[in-house]
């Protein structure tokens, strides 16, 4: 065997045991029994060290040495380029400090619970200091007298780099914020009549998944608190909840679910277990779950169908019909959540977070002056207070695990999938027509043929720009988001004066 | 730390990944989508794998030398006894060997699969011919100058011998085979008139397990083609099936796993995923599951209460009242397979396959003449013809598995039960009356403080002998089922014939 090949295998047994432990995840989220918990903290652990010995393991450099990158075809190259970053990553941050900002996290999380909880800031500043100070630490150790934001982006987004990513979000904040205006002068359109059976919801929910592409000989729907999805190539689980009160709740978190895992069951199976074997980054991979929910599942054509699918399944929904179900389905509502918020605001919430982020790594800002600066930073783009920390500074989980870098993926995905959109919209030019009779084949093979496969073969920014035919911008979301909201809400002259 | 502290850090870690690996089985036998087979393999491998390089690990041999025994408790000599037994059975199988066994092995159950399907031994003979004879070889290294089969018997029941077992079995089977034709000579007991809703099934097993102390919180029911119990501590999950024509199956399946999976939770806390952390061997774990659902489930006294909860959920069963729903829960009738077996006659099955499997690693049987041996000893015991492959020779999985010295156990756990519920009498003198009002908490509570309780701290045969008070005999089995079929189906003169 050729050290390549050596290399793969050892990558292969890796990535089967990374799913392992992946599935203990999902696992304890829908069916574990609830008081095996402290077990189950065990099990993980004992995972976690096999994973880390196997990716720090000095072999893997000794292969890599080894390797004639000259004579690997392209994928060999790809695989190559992973796996000599995830493992130089190892070597550039000190062992004492990778074990202390677990444990630092681990606490961390455990001390932000409360503090949301308690709705105090104040309880949470002196662990979230410790946090950024070492995750500067960190930072500056990966960056090797790079910038050290940069990279932390490294970990979510290869390739991606902050100045960049402002120079973007900087074009949309305006653009959103005159839109947001604009929309919420406006009258709310009607909303659903409820309550709707959750036994119902989920069976809607199957069918919609599978109307979206997603292979269920390959993946199962449960239920959990928080919604998500699991795994990679033939075993790619997704998650979804019930409120009686909101079926929409249940169905584009499922549809959100189904972009992401039908992302990781299209990528070519000969990748399996590989580093090309699973979706190159997070904002790509949140651009598929965001044209599936979004561009998709939100259009008036396939809202359409979905209307007609509703209403055979609960009767009369107290709408006048597709066209007030299409409104109701895209309201826009004041709210401080940036996981409950609609396709115009939700942006608004991410870029909020990474400049403070951004500031925080940067020491232009304090953790003790967070608060108020949130306080502000969200009165500036929403036009009203803050109630509580918990629906402010408090709300997300990724500062306390030490997630700095991870936010703007997600405004990233939504950039993404604006430009898919376009492109789709040329490639399939009778995509209304399908959707409006629930035919997603096309919309989801183009999706899949032009991004899914690849998984890990290109760089992020490479996929979306060869699926695309040019460099991604942000122009193409603002524009579908002003010309979408600006017909539901009738406001077409306000916002293009907006624009000037 | 000191050398032992050590060892057992690495022994729970390795418990811990055992654990989930466990776990893979169950997923995959419950809820896995149906199209993930081949990747689930590689995850299986590679957890192997990993589990196999701990196991052998020299260091564990360095950390066995550097110990003070003398220095240890009784809980702590346990630990050592059951960590260098393991080890040195790694030490004596040379790697080869192992690996060809595991291939070996893994095409058998291939082969045996498609004989049984096509009711051909022939087709299943000479790969059967390779595994007797790997296994014959693998027997010998670990005997080293010992009895081979009793060296196979040590992975299944530490301390056990070829030569104790067939003296027990030999006690059992002319009684057994008398009270057998006495029983069938008699007229039936009438039957449950069905069909039984499934869905009904499933909630009266659940409210049965929880009857005999199953704690859901620490566990689950599901269903599955094979039942079984799956896990140790605070996640046993076990499962059951349905038969809408005979709801004894998934009652008593159920129960059964049940005993399984008590003993499992009920194990020590403090010594989760150490080698004291599990139930001691495959006899004593059959014990529990076997008075969990014979001695107690199918007792008149519980069944009287189980009557009422059948009629509740069904209506009218179609008997004329308790006594007719305990004859019918206890019907004996002529039948091929083993794992459909009655009390009476389950234990005619396993002491034919004891003997013949004996045989054929003395050397005294080929493979050749193995399905004559087990026709001709089958209409011995039986009184009847084999009709088919597959309700004979091919029935069971074990052998094609490799695993010689399984079956015994199957009988030795009778044995224990007999053992166990003779005395438990003794310690609950008023058992009937709390069993017939559904109130198994003393019965249970007896078995988790005299037996489950102590996992692997003491020998297998030792915790049986500390729980009755003296040596385990076949006799207590014996006068149990002689006295309870003979008064069900009224020959006790009979049977004193048959005694003398």
């Amino acid at each position: 065997m050729t050290a390549f090949e050596t290399l793969m295998n050892f990558q292969r047994e890796t990535g089967a045991l990374a799913q392992v432990a992946g599935r203990l995840g999902w696992d304890q989220e829908t069916i574990m029994p609830r008081g095996a918990g402290e077990q189950r903290s065990d099990e993980i652990a004992a995972m976690e060290s096999v994973l880390h010995a196997r990716r720090t393991d000095p072999r893997v450099g000794e292969w890599l040495d080894a390797i004639d990158a000259g004579a690997l075809d392209d994928e060999g190259r790809a695989q190559l380029r992973h796996i000599r970053r995830s493992y130089e990553r190892t070597l550039r941050v000190p062992a004492k400090l990778a074990s202390d900002l677990a444990r630092l996290t681990s606490r961390a999380h455990r001390v932000w619970a409360e503090a949301r909880a308690d709705d105090n800031f104040a309880a949470f500043a002196p662990v979230l200091r410790e946090v950024v100070s070492l995750k500067r630490e960190e930072g500056a150790a990966l960056a090797a007298g790079g910038d050290v934001y940069d990279a932390m982006l490294e970990d979510y987004e290869p390739g991606a780099t902050a100045a960049q990513l402002a120079g973007m979000f900087g074009a949309l904040r305006p653009r959103l914020v005159a839109l947001r205006q604009a929309v919420l002068e406006k009258p709310q359109p009607r909303a659903l009549r409820g309550p709707f059976d959750e036994q119902a919801q989920m069976t809607l929910a199957q069918t919609v998944a599978k109307t979206f592409g997603y292979e269920m000989s390959r993946g199962r729907l449960d239920k959990s608190v928080h919604p998500f999805s699991s795994g990679s190539g033939d075993d790619v689980r997704i998650t979804t909840r019930t409120n009686a009160l909101d079926p929409f709740n249940c169905l584009y978190s499922t549809i959100h679910e189904v972009g992401h895992a039908c992302y990781e069951q299209n990528v070519r199976q000969a990748y399996r277990f590989t580093p090309l074997g699973a979706g190159v980054s997070m904002g790509v991979h949140e651009s598929q779950s965001r044209i599936y929910e979004n561009q998709l599942g939100r259009s008036r054509a396939f809202t359409g169908w979905l209307f007609e699918r509703m209403t055979e399944a609960y009767g009369d929904l107290g709408l006048d019909g597709p066209e007030a179900f299409y409104a109701a389905v895209n309201r826009v509502q004041n709210g401080y959540i940036r996981t409950e918020a609609d396709e115009v605001q939700y942006n608004l919430h991410v870029l909020l977070r990474f400049d403070l982020e951004r500031a925080l790594i940067a020491g232009d800002l304090e953790v003790d002056d967070l608060e108020a600066a949130w306080n502000e930073r969200f009165l500036a783009d929403f036009g009203y207070e803050v109630d509580k920390p918990s629906d402010g500074v408090l709300q997300d989980v990724h500062w306390s695990a030490g997630l700095f870098g991870y936010f703007p993926t997600y405004s990233l995905g939504n950039v993404y999938a604006g430009c898919l959109h376009a492109s789709l919209r040329q490639a399939v030019p009778d995509l209304d027509t399908q959707l409006s009779q629930g035919d997603l084949r096309a919309a989801t093979g183009w999706l899949a043929e032009n991004v899914q496969q690849y998984g890990g073969l290109y760089e992020p920014r490479e996929v979306i720009t060869r699926a695309c035919g040019g460099a991604p911008s942000e122009t193409a979301l603002l524009d579908y988001l002003e010309a979408k909201f600006g017909a539901i809400y009738g406001l077409d002259r306000g916002l293009c004066a907006a624009r000037e």
